[in-house]
């Protein structure tokens, strides 16, 4: 990594100039200057410990701090100018403080590099960024669970019903409570991936100096605590050279990206005219300029596709780290922008959904007619024959025989004549048929973790329970 | 899913027969008979529980249970007749069940669909991978470690030195000992996101049935604890539709490999020529076809490769879950070969690596004359100048132009003139840049986490407790 | 890259023999044996060129071209014992060899190293495979142009009708057999990619030898012309140890598969229950274990995941080749799998959909209701007032209102009274809207490349035209 | 997609207003913009073309024409407010064409969908990047081609003289001129893959409208031709909906990106202490902050790094056309920022590497003295004994002894005694060794494509002639 002081300080023992296109290629203060709040709280935190170990004067902390300090307002305040020429947001912060304080400012790169400086930016931003998923992941989770309640029973006491899909064939009738808590229990999972890497990655690098630690006298567990930081790195190499931390990041990101984008395969299907089952919000749809009939689900669209942006970051950075040496190597510098993207994805992905979904309107009637097609019961008639002892195999074949004729006569299997029912089994008869309701079939299904009211209400309430706590 | 009965059962309802091809691409029992003492152990659990929850009779129990462990036996022993056309594991096993005990077989099926059968047996699977590449990576670390404190101090009670790198530059010198300890760390990392992944995916599906639970009055939980699982999923359309503890345990694999890459390449470049720093054990070497006097490192370098190949099967499984809704869809069966293939090449890679390191040769006399080259300890004297109060910006400028100087005539730092040092800053003389030895350069880096003697015998001692919990 | 003579050959100046981990490790032989035809054809040209080269005497080359030749036979019988310790392809047909013929069998290898003959194994497999593909790419646009004209008109003379969809929104009517001709458009420029990769990488390596060519007076034309290839590789580093052959077919493989999954994703919609479209025939299909009645898309929903797979192995093997230097690395080893697999994937698939579409029925009443949904004519209305000469989107404004208007009473937009119509705009009445079917639609949209009828039949006849040449 | 006229024009059947952060999430402005150029250019032939065809007045045609370069000339001066709330490029010209010339901007739109515009606006962009980068590797293979030129024979007629890997072991002695031409041979086979691409992209979409194409009667040749395409698409359905044009871009990009991190690789170990080959330029490598000794190679570290970002572009857009339906989604809107960053990548990291190259300095007596190390010449031994009729295996095992015995006693082979070369195989002698220098090892490799001077001279001069076609 390199250095600029107008003239670049690195620049002692170099004949030639930087050459300019190396120096737009090189520099990362394009998008490092994101990381500006964690280099000025890093730097702060540096600076102070110097200043306890007696390293630095009072005076000279004092006039570092105070200096970072209105720096660190006037970027807040967009009054900070930032140059290519100064590479990227370490040289830039320090270059400022130069120009405010003069020479002194050079102590504050005191038994640091820019190897560990920015280990410990990129590493509070990241944790930060995995405790704010974490939370976001949560705040949807909430958001489930609260349409999950109030889609088990309406005014009339009935739960919304809604086809279960396997192969997207009708399969089975289950509540619509069952399907939102089966992405709260993705989420939560989602939610502890998050927790887990915050929790690995909550280590302070800052005190490895250039790769070998440092001779000067220095107190990392003080640095460490000031930031906020469980504990320093316990291998100076480790600390500025591994971006394992990064990439369970990443990790964690690509896989809520494709629970989320399962959610919006299935939003944006619910909501075609064919399913029918789910009106999405005007404030998150859009129309067509040429179409002005098209209502877009565009949310869930590009929430969809965006699961491969963050997918591809994650690919991105693992092709990076593939195969370098220890410890710190320039390829790093990649690392950055795919975090940064990754998070805000995931970040307005989360809060959208959290915003739209209660504002969608269920149809209760279609999504009821839709669970009663595909002869979604009969398994429930195959478990009727299994129960009077017929073995489950053969009841199977018996029920399968029994929708080929309905089906290709175009009945429900409650049409069927009560001699063809015979016919099929002699303990079948066409008033067997007729009980297997949709409600009937879902009621029934009582085993844990089940679509029965009574599991799904459990449920619920064990998930409010956890929601509190 | 599907199944057969030599003629296919779920065929009732079908007039035309499966195209040979469609049979073929379809079946999976050429990769999943893998899963066979994971689906034999799903079975014993649930059909025990079906007798104690007075769903079987107690002979139809034993005859089913005598019959699983036979095939069992008949597996293990090779003796077992795998045939495609029973298309996968599951109806392989059930099929031969049948030939064995008769139609009393078809019971064992009741309140069980593939779907769940399918996520129990790969859940066991994958959290058993998950616990053994955990053990793997522990025993590769405690081999660093060992290693770490074999270098620490050989009978001269010399520490071995190695160049530290960063840009592939000679930048500072540290221990070898600090080396393998960094590795440590990564691997120590590396088994946490193994355990956290088990432990997360320690949930047994079975009983979620197709996607909505059954109406048998099955006992979940019991059949979790007999599999061995912390207990039941909680909502049985994320019990068969989520693999997302798939995705976690490749992603930890990536992880594991990217650092296994870097581990690879380092071991590559140290063993060339050029470097010099290591030999590796003949037994863990090749020769060339052509080149008698080739030494190949292939292990390291198909380690290397085959972090390709792991990185492949995550983005592959990512792909497949992405946009698919709830709940099986038939795209899952692509789950599996890439668990397989990932968890079998991490787990050579790490034996191999235990293999290997011990007995490799590191030569002390060459990595320490590689540590002294491109002015490793310029920045001591940087330090050396900050401490006599000049700004360490200042410091840093006045050693890289006599870095220049030295660089530019061949020479090192400490064989320039005291002129040459004077002129270069007042607090200078021949005689300070004499002091910069590699070794006392080493023993200076006193900080937490630093490459000292002292602090790396902390830290060594640190593990090895870590390790002998 | 090893050889192995029972005792491996390399074996001269190792001490210590091989770990049996390592062996398996390094052995390829489970894979690479694939490559036996590959290998046995381009030892056989090389053998001739060395005979007529007069390297070898006419005897030695009778003796070794009669001894491939038994090996290829009994390979082909299925009669050769592959073996483990042999480690690849290479060496158990050399080994198998020298059983056969003796020590003249060591003359083979004259001239040629195992770098360039995997090398010319796995461009000889590739370049067929990518020709395979292309074929088979072919032959479903046949298929898709056959399916195109046959909804075209029937026996009525009308053309089957669809929905045409954006964001899955029905947007406007469009011919079936419009449908049809983009996924050929779509497998036109596949076929290009496969043979614009063939044509690239038709270029023997043999004769490169290890990585620098040979001083054996051999003819590489003359090998090259043998093995069918264009021409030999102009550069010996290259030719050993450059896999781009091998990432364009994959990158190829991985665009048809996103077609493929496309096309898979709608083939899964069609068939819903929701939609109606499409019924696929009971021979492509399969049932369930559990649920009778259902009929599952598999070969689409298996296709879809396998677009994973071939993504996977592409990253895979991208990840292998970044960052390795010249010339031939063993991470190389890892090209192969992926290639197979890849190549394996795209056959079948295109395979059964060139079975399964021209089985498969479509709904054309479903269809053509389908198609009158939500509006879809709409945009037609607003193209009728632009045309009086209101700009296109101040039309667009007014017909969104109706839309909005008819959708609120759950109407169509010619169920609008004509004094809603004439409020919206003055140019507007009941009797326009009411002209505003959906054969109408279509059959205006006489635009290049546009949906209406003659549009179509002239894309067919050109699509038919360049099938014939 | 959308459009907006301050208020939407889609609004009118929407009786909400947008979310904010839908908006901000929708909008693609920020990226987008970058295809201004584009965007007016395809309006221009578009708006020209209505008029041709009568749909427009001349005078409408003038009054967009002229607001339309009016706009393009704000735009290239930097004049442009480009606005959020107007969601993306297309409707932030528009607006201010409006905002302009008043409502006749409305009747830019006639006959045209944001689709097709999308679509055309886009394929302009990714034909002339791909034809960019054809050129930029034009430009580096010269430049490959002329440094093999200038190492091929210096002052003193003798070639530089660089050691040939394999397994990063030195293998056999090679020209650095050979080298060199590897790379052109891989750079010319990635131009050819661009320009292929190019070509098969050549193919307007405008017309193509929604997706259905328009009842306007339009003439798509002329605006294809306009814009300088060499024909329009064939099908709308595939004009707006297909992305594989995209894909083939990223695939070519990514195989460049493999192909210049393996140069980088090698720049960075050639430019190490340890190998000591190459001298990088100061004006293309940068210090350290810490470490004023440092000079790293920073422009191949981060172009090794960045062939991550580009993979992972490729990766992700794979993934976003995954599993979508025809025709357009909005995920589709994800498209455009992967291929605008691997364009920019690609174009700095050949335009670094052709200044860069040129201005390295290759240290010939280090190369040679390294050329010669690790017995490189062992396989000519081993063709000599070859060449006297043992067959090449028994030959090999010899030398492998050999060197065996050298290596174990820290001698060349040349350096063995009488007695111990004849006690290895009766045919050989001191003598015989000694003549095997590294230099007459590189003059003997004449075969095709081998390293011999003259075989390179010649094909450099090929090289030449084709790059002056």
């Amino acid at each position: 990594m390199t250095n600029i002081q107008d003239k670049k300080l690195w620049g002692g023992r170099f004949a030639e100039s930087t050459a300019p296109l190396v120096e737009q290629f090189n520099a990362s203060v394009g998008f490092d200057q994101r990381l500006a709040e964690q280099d000025i709280r890093g730097s702060l935190a540096h600076v102070e410990m110097l200043g306890a170990s007696a390293i630095l004067t009072p005076e000279e902390v004092t006039q570092i701090v105070d200096g970072l300090h209105v720096i660190l307002a006037d970027i807040r305040a967009g009054n900070f100018e930032w140059r290519l020429d100064r590479e990227d947001v370490h040289m830039n912060v320090e270059a400022a403080l130069r120009d405010r304080i003069g020479p002194v400012a050079g102590k504050l790169h005191t038994a640091r590099s820019r190897n560990d400086q920015v280990a410990v930016d990129f590493r509070l931003f990241t944790k930060e960024a995995a405790l704010t998923l974490a939370q976001l992941t949560r705040e949807l989770r909430r958001v489930m669970v609260s349409e999950a309640e109030k889609h088990l029973g309406g005014a009339d006491g009935q739960p919304v019903i809604l086809p279960g899909y396997t192969h997207l064939q009708v399969a089975q009738p289950i509540l619509l409570s069952h399907w939102f808590m089966a992405y709260a229990a993705m989420l939560e999972r989602d939610e502890g991936r998050f927790r887990d890497a915050a929790e690995r990655m909550d280590e302070s690098p800052l005190g490895s100096s250039a790769l070998a630690g440092t001779p000067w006298p220095i107190d990392r567990h003080a640095v460490a605590a000031a930031l906020g930081f469980a504990r320093p790195t316990a291998n100076s190499l480790d600390g500025v050279g591994s971006r394992d931390f990064a990439l369970e990041f990443l990790s964690a990101c690509s896989i809520l990206m494709a629970h989320l984008s399962r959610l919006s395969e299935e939003t944006v299907l619910y909501s075609t005219f064919e399913f029918g089952f789910l009106t999405l919000p005007d404030s998150h749809t859009t129309g067509s300029s040429i179409m002005p009939q098209k209502k877009n689900p565009d949310v869930s669209e590009l929430a969809r596709g965006k699961a491969g942006r963050v997918f591809g970051n994650l690919m991105g950075l693992l092709t990076v780290v593939k195969g370098t040496p220890l410890a710190y190597n320039k390829d790093l510098q990649e690392d950055k922008e795919g975090v940064f993207d990754s998070f805000d994805t995931c970040s307005v992905v989360l809060r959208l959904y959290a915003e739209m979904l209660p504002r969608s309107v269920w149809h209760a009637e279609t999504t009821l007619r839709a669970a009663g097609r595909g002869y979604s019961t009969a398994t429930d008639l195959a478990d009727h024959l299994a129960r009077s002892g017929v073995p489950f195999r053969e009841a199977h074949e018996v029920v399968g025989g029994l929708v080929g004729t309905a089906s290709r006569s175009g009945r429900q299997l409650w049409e069927l004549t009560d001699q063809e029912m015979r016919d099929a089994h002699p303990l079948l008869s066409a008033g067997v048929a007729a009980a297997l309701t949709v409600e009937a079939s879902v009621a029934g299904r009582q085993s844990y973790g089940g679509t029965a009211p009574e599991r799904v209400r459990e449920a619920i309430d064990a998930a409010k329970a956890g929601l509190a706590e």
